[in-house]
């Protein structure tokens, strides 16, 4: 699962449309994580979390499966490397097919955003 | 299925992910919907529509199991009364429980999306 941490100064229950809302984003930013240079999936998982200051937390249980998501889609590369601990990993890399996909799906999350952002501060009237 | 028009000057195909991450957002957007007063079914995706720009359309195959998910977890009240044009329309209200909710997810979906931003906007290499 990909999943929203609680803040730490108001430890709410996750409303559940929010997962849903979560999962949709993750392979963006797989395709964010691995945009300028080979990473491996723990790389990619902390790369994520760091990135959003811990708001966005993966489990591996949503990251493997969503790599190889990617992977089948010709968005991202996978070649055998060595770790900086010296062990054999899996290292991703975007395609130039994954990066049109970026740039693309950047421009779509920009602009979906934005538009919820408007409505959420907008006045909650039925329009004239 | 609800989801974002594609913009005039760049009519992009949708990506997938985008469709998924529309779909968890509509709960809120209801809740928004009916916030000041009651609204009818047709009422709640007009206001989407209008309070988005257009950009987020819903139809009416998503929007009424929504509906009637937000009805069986007591955000909202359905109850029946004339529409402007003196037919008989079921118009939605927000309960006292639905305020509150709608209250948490606008503050989860804020942290999500610039948390996200965040990110889109973050150097690509690994942190430290």
């Amino acid at each position: 699962m990909f999943y929203l941490a609680p803040p730490i100064e108001n430890q709410w229950k996750m409303p559940d449309a929010s997962v849903e809302v979560l999962r949709g984003t993750l392979d963006l930013l797989i395709l964010k994580a691995v945009s300028w240079g080979p990473m491996h999936g723990y790389g990619v998982a902390r790369w994520i979390e760091h990135a959003t200051s811990d708001v966005l937390q993966i489990e591996e249980g949503s990251l493997y499966p969503a790599l190889h998501r990617l992977e089948a889609r010709g968005w991202i590369d996978a070649e055998w490397g060595t770790s900086t601990n010296n062990r054999r990993a899996k290292f991703y890399v975007l395609t130039t097919k994954g990066r049109s996909q970026l740039r693309v799906e950047t421009a779509t999350w920009s602009r979906f955003a934005h538009a919820v952002f408007a409505a959420l501060e907008a006045p909650p009237s039925q329009p004239a």
